[in-house]
């Protein structure tokens, strides 16, 4: 993966080019180079030897406390320990001012070597990064720094139990603790009542305090929750109260674990359903008590305006979605090795020849089988164009704070693009890959001696947390590509037009040009066939085959991009015949197995095939 | 689905037509319909409330002995006592005399109800079947008799450690045992010595005795095992040793239990590895003993021929096969079943609608979003199509067996076709399926707390056991087309054509008749491209694609049948509007979503696609 990764940076990406900028002007490829190894180290020492453990001693609690094995504690210290944290922050603050993309490209290692332990960080570092976008003052220094510096971990609080995707339908409530409220130095303070449901990281003993971003309404003079999502605050909830000096105040605040929930996969990642200010702690001394006994609330601080709780928690969301889709790579990447490996070690038949099948001859190393090098060709597209596409993403989000202001605003306006696709896509085809890894040790594979198996588990989660895959579809088809009268999609459209003129002169790849360019015209014409009648009703009824052609085209993209860097990394001498052909052959593999599905998908989008939506519920 | 089933049975393969002929004639609608009430009684009494606790609760070995939960027990004994391992069997031995569609109908409970239980009863009859079609008049009363009665279960060994899909590697020997071998009642007498993996039901304390059918070679004179699978023969080796009355002697055969096979799901089959011979028990007194310190082998009996093996053993695994799809699609039902459950009751956000959403309204089921009737729709298409599939195959299996010679030899002929589909199609699709049912639940949907993920996991075997997705392909590319000059192929496009014809009078069916019949000619002209060059190699590199759209070309023609069958049955007054309008609705998805997938599958067997199988290993 080193390989692929150095190539990726160096050869497509020119990361090197970021050093010119002021940001990043005391950094070098040496310098990138190094927190690689660190991650890569740090990564197969402490996170990857530990990854089954964590899956078969998954969190337990004794009503009391959350124990989990002593590995995860290990192993995020040592990740504290490494910086990587505050890997994008200011250098003033205690960070490494490192480029989106080379922090991306060394949290690969740890989502590779054990993604529900990295789980914590990035929910750590996100929420921080929340904190430094939209806290006040003494809400970064008190509790984004303590983020960044390992000693408090952090948690993102949307979901509730009757309401899991329909943020709209958020119950907690949150108002105004006292009538100095506003004059709390932590920000202005409010009192919640709810319950938190799939919170990652919820609770665990790793750090002494874990900061809670919770989503909450206030209510009107009325007293009732106002509709919608525009209704909604955000609010810093600590587990444990502290000072603005960042001193514990030995006050617990109401946040109480209600229990954990039992996973299919991601065990190392403690998943919770909180309760806030349901009365188990007192925080304030305050006796509280409405008629239910209850206490009266924990204490929050308010972040942003009052209103702008989805606005900023976005923030977060964004840079969330596209980890998952990072995570997802990964676990498809781990899959791919270990399957390559056991491929090229295990004997196993005999491949068909003109003459048949000599039986008497040596078994030979599946990877001999067509079949076999399909699977893992299959794989090898699928999560090194998965890799390729979170990078281009961490990449956009470095131009977007970095770059000239109109080259910064199309790197917005792409990454709003994109986002969807860099959290859907690999969520769902490098859990493919997994699959396919499964397959390739055949029986092996399906037992719980061999890492993929649980791979696949932990896979099946992402197309369901950070917004569903139906979500992605409705985000991608209902607003991207008809915001600001279609932008963004013309912005696409014009740098994969862009490639597909500089491989349309490439002799091997202007094939492949050829078909991207009839692609992007049946992407563009579903599109608009989609949305011909104007009615959300016709167009959205297929947005999920709609995002899942879109992802196929992008990839394509992708691939293009890739053959075509390879080509000049192997005329450069940077890489060897082998791996260029390695990357022109997951190409063509795009290219001739993959890309030509987007026809059965686009086909329902542009016809506003009504089938589904139509039937009865009677008639299931 | 017990309404789903008796329309499949009554209005499309009009099984009470079979009481027409002689083996039948002491059956009706009624008495067929008495099994399924049975069958449906006992699995969800003894099998599907136990499903859970057989996954949470796998069998453990103790180094002596292998214990299962008490409720395996007690479900088998209420299989056992329901008669239904003998049901296919004739009055005179004990059996029910039922058609086999009805059996595989009875089956289709238990399979639902908790696929893993149900494994031991399906090798069961799969291993005493075999006998009663190859074993010896004695060798059927013993062996095959007590396996029908319950009193003793059966295992298939097939596959060893070192070569798992590659059986001409077969390395168990077996040799004559004594020079009065041949004279034993029981059959030719041999001694066993190798290992077996992935043995299904290989140990366990459910039945007194295990009857395994062993492969293994005989050495030819130089004491060499012959290559190739032509040297291959087949054994009953019994773990206890019986009588000619079926009585146990009293001494254990040397059939050790080496390891159990810790698996991602299925966990309520055991799974082990078993050593043939090594010397652990010393049947017959014999000190044996090489440099090695072995015994002398495990007594087996052989069946048939020297050399025979495979082709006995054959019989077996069509019939496994088929069993194997049954198992998938109902794993897949099950879990259509309860997202389409949870669904109904589950408010969850708003549908879009013209003029945006109301946040002031109530929630509504998830049932009334688009998208989740897309995933709904999508398992019901696959789970019925697959039932459906499975039901014809075994229609197929009663003609070949009581219909006229001419299309006796046709359903033989179809039968062989159509294995490799419904063994494979199901075990990916209603996989697929199992995937959609979790998504459609959400986060909950990911835990342990809803049947699910467990579904979806046991269904993951399935692409494996029984001959690998990949060696399906291989057997019908490379196999089943070809044969007889193409006449299966010849035969099944005949049917699929009147299928076509009679759907082109249909209002309403047309449209899909006109698609089934340019699907057919795709795949006919793909199939006759991919053999263009005569050379396996070229042919068999994409079999794996091939595949995939001969099966969803299949489901296709399944599910204009069952339009048509609808339609007709709508007419009769037999099912309702709803009922008819579900099947309709299922067949048009599936000629819209899913059909159109084939382009891209034949696109690369009809270019004979070099990509994967050129690129050499070095590249990956």
């Amino acid at each position: 993966m080193r390989q692929t990764l150095d190539f990726l940076l160096h050869h497509w990406l020119d990361v090197e080019g970021l050093c010119q900028r002021p940001r990043f002007a005391e950094h070098s490829a040496e310098t990138f180079g190094a927190v690689l190894d660190t991650c890569q180290k740090i990564a197969e020492q402490k996170f990857a030897p530990f990854n089954r453990l964590v899956d078969t001693e998954e969190p337990s609690f004794d009503g009391e406390r959350v124990t989990l094995p002593r590995a995860t504690h290990e192993a995020l210290a040592a990740y504290v320990q490494s910086g990587m944290l505050a890997a994008a922050q200011d250098h003033e603050q205690g960070g490494m001012q490192l480029p989106c993309t080379v922090e991306m490209a060394g949290n690969a290692f740890f989502s590779k070597a054990s993604v529900s332990m990295g789980g914590y960080a990035m929910l750590t570092s996100g929420n921080a990064s929340l904190l430094m976008a939209h806290g006040t003052e003494t809400q970064k220094r008190v509790f984004a720094q303590n983020e960044f510096a390992g000693r408090w971990f952090g948690t993102m609080c949307l979901s509730e139990p009757q309401a899991g995707s329909s943020l709209s339908d958020v119950a907690t409530r949150a108002v105004p603790d006292g009538s100095d409220f506003e004059s709390d130095p932590l920000g202005p303070r409010y009192r919640l009542k709810g319950n938190k449901m799939w919170i990652s990281g919820g609770e665990h003993e790793i750090t002494e305090n874990i900061i809670h971003l919770v989503l909450a309404k206030i209510p009107g003079e009325d007293g009732k929750l106002p509709a919608g999502v525009r209704g909604i605050s955000l609010f810093i909830v600590p587990k444990k109260l502290v000072d603005t000096e960042g001193r514990l105040s030995g006050e617990r605040n109401d946040v109480a674990l209600a229990g954990l929930n039992h996973k299919l996969g991601y065990r190392g990642t403690t998943n919770t359903l909180l309760n806030f200010g349901e009365g188990k702690f007192r925080p304030g001394g305050q006796a509280g008590g409405g008629l239910d006994g209850a206490g009266s609330g924990a204490v929050g601080y308010r972040v942003g305006k009052p209103g702008e709780g989805l606005r900023c928690m976005f923030h977060m969301m964004n840079e969330a979605r596209i980890g998952v889709g990072l995570g997802a790579v990964m676990l498809g990447y781990a899959g791919y090795e270990a399957s390559l490996e056991y491929a090229k070690q295990r004997p196993q038949g005999r491949p068909m020849s003109a003459a048949g099948k000599d039986p008497g001859s040596p078994q030979v190393p599946l990877i001999e089988h067509a079949d076999i090098k399909r699977m893992l060709l299959a794989q090898k597209a699928y999560v090194e164009g998965g890799l390729a596409l979170a990078l281009y993403c961490a990449r956009l989000v470095d131009e977007q704070q970095t770059g000239e202001p109109e080259a910064a605003r199309e790197a917005a306006l792409l990454l709003e693009m994109l986002t969807p696709i860099a959290k859907s896509w690999p969520s769902e085809w490098c859990l493919e890959a997994n699959s396919l890894a499964i397959q390739v040790h055949g029986g092996y594979g399906y037992t719980r001696d061999f890492p993929v198996e649980q791979y696949w588990r932990d896979n099946r989660l992402n197309m369901i947390h950070e917004g569903t895959h139906g979500i992605q579809g409705l985000d991608l088809l209902g607003r991207k590509v008809v915001m600001d009268g279609g932008a963004g999609l013309q912005l696409l459209a014009s740098r994969v037009n862009a490639t597909i003129l500089r491989a349309g002169q490439v002799e091997g790849l202007a094939e492949h040009a050829g078909a991207l360019a009839q692609a992007l015209a049946r992407l563009g014409g579903a599109t608009k066939s989609a949305w011909a009648s104007a009615s959300p009703q016709d167009a959205l009824a297929n947005a999920t085959p709609y995002l899942q052609a879109f992802g196929h085209v992008v990839l394509a993209w992708i691939w293009l991009e890739l053959a075509l860097a390879a080509d000049g990394a192997e005329r450069d001498g940077a890489v060897d015949a082998n791996f260029a052909a390695g990357k022109r052959g997951a190409a063509r593999y795009f290219f001739r197995y993959e890309l030509p599905k987007i026809d059965a998908w686009l086909g329902v989008v542009a016809a506003r095939d009504a089938t589904c939506r139509d039937l009865s519920v009677e008639a299931f």
